[in-house]
């Protein structure tokens, strides 16, 4: 079996100029989950395809990844990310700017080593995928400054940003192993709705989950006013005195402590997380129901135990 | 015959979310030369192709050029591009960044339109094309900062940042109508050579240019002692005491007038333009060389008039 680890390691970035390559192979090398390229490797298996034959694609899904992850840092002004400082942070602005540019581009250059009939759909795929992830990125820099965000925007808007890559990793690591449309079009949504359920699944983590185990910072999502799947679907479900009440709370910037208490416990009230969850549970059952449309093998009892993880994970 | 112009216009940038794609339509509205797309149309026209069939490909270079110049504007607090507020200017650095990564994404798109049997080499091409690119950036930041720069090392980076482009656009539109093997190359030298003379035409005649017809900023490359072919080649050639002279003015940043007079001055004493002026002409000579190799024809003779104006031109 391919070892994704060992393979991004191999990527040769000790080129010159070092100025330019040294914060591709930094960011590289801080690790993560490397969920998109296993979940590609995933769909590939799925129809016996040869895992060689996918690496590429699954790791020009896996660099891509990191170059959203480097110029996303820079444009929020995040300093840590896995527990180490950022690009822009360590180096300066201009060279995260600029070594994910060319990040972006080595994602192309091994997207490009995909088998040559297979090139022109996945290279189509990846364009729409990453489409996709500007906009989406773009709609959470306007969410922040904007009045009104509904929750229908917020899932349009995680849709675009995180769910669109784990669907298009699965989709493509199908595709290539000789996945049919209808194949290629079930590992596609159950990737959408796993990445949606995912993504709500982190904004009940954020106020509920255990600080010890999910590992965020104490000061998370209510404490900064973030427009999460709890926030707007309280302020959709609140009655006028309530939704004043949370607004006054918005309007605070200091006592976080007090803060995070009082907007729990409005939350608490108005039935926020049940209501959430639902949510979640539904686009993880979506996802979960894709899988009958597909060949039922061990990678699918890897996908429907994944699904399962993430909607029962703690952290 | 196709109008580069009217195709650029006809890309649809009124998508939502408008932040993203605005941005993007006052970058590709702002005009310039178009020089890179008319090369691929050239080096198509040279071999009786389809001037449909390599428009995408065309654009995606012109898409992907003015995204270099989004970004290297932000890099380098740029604050006027072609009579016009850059985008980190109108906007703000954010913006600058993602509608930059958006359009450098738009440029694959439009790749991934060229016909499919032509579409992997001319992803690896330009994958190189875009690497080089960004490698000379590199190298030009870096260059700024660092004590001694050879000329070598000047026409190294030149090559990569100017050069590569121009290069890979003749080839990618030669290649797309059927130039054989030795036809693509002696495009890609072309198109490399003719960008080193018309680079160093730059730097001389940011110097010994008339500033009306020049039309650039009468605080010139002398001013930032940008490192020029003009300013290495003195350095090269001078004897130590001239070059203690030399210096002695590269720690001068205010006197402008008195500065340019002065370096204008010992450049004469050296010889430098004849110098450099002699270096133009062999690449100028190299590109027209390669004509030789290719077939004698209307778009030959347009790339032999492109030449010469390059090396006579006044502006």
């Amino acid at each position: 079996m391919v070892d994704i680890n060992k393979s991004i390691e191999s990527l040769n970035w000790t080129k010159e100029p070092k100025g330019l390559y040294e914060p591709i192979a930094y960011t590289l090398a801080s690790g993560g989950k490397r969920l998109r390229p296993q979940l590609a490797l995933i769909g590939a298996r799925m129809f016996g395809g040869n895992e060689e034959e996918v690496l590429p694609a699954a790791l020009a899904l896996e660099v891509f990844h990191n170059f959203t992850l480097l110029h996303d840092d820079v444009m929020d002004r995040a300093e840590v990310r896995r527990g180490r400082p950022t690009v822009h942070v360590k180096w300066d602005d201009n060279t995260a700017i600029l070594s994910g540019d060319q990040m972006l581009i080595e994602a192309y250059q091994l997207l490009s080593r995909v088998p040559e009939s297979k090139l022109p759909q996945v290279l189509r795929w990846f364009n729409e995928m990453a489409t996709g992830i500007c906009e989406g990125q773009q709609y959470d820099m306007e969410f922040e400054h904007r009045d009104h965000v509904g929750l229908d925007d917020y899932m349009k808007m995680i849709e675009l940003k995180t769910s669109v890559l784990l669907a298009n990793a699965l989709r493509t690591g199908g595709f290539i192993a000789g996945a049919n449309e209808a194949q290629q079009e079930a590992l596609y949504q159950f990737g959408l709705h796993i990445g949606l359920a995912f993504q709500i699944q982190d904004d009940i983590l954020d106020v509920y989950g255990d600080p010890k185990t999910f590992g965020k910072a104490i000061v998370g999502d209510i404490c900064c006013n973030k427009k999460t799947a709890l926030l707007l679907t309280a302020l959709e479900k609140a009655d006028p005195a309530t939704k004043a009440e949370l607004q006054q709370w918005l309007l605070v910037h200091d006592r976080n402590e007090e803060k995070i208490a009082a907007v729990t416990a409005l939350y608490n009230r108005l039935g926020v997380r049940s209501e959430v969850e639902k949510i979640m549970e539904k686009h993880t059952s979506i996802a979960l129901s894709q899988l009958n449309l597909l060949p039922q093998n061990d990678a699918a009892e890897q996908l429907r135990k994944l699904a399962e993880k993430l909607a029962n994970r703690k952290s």
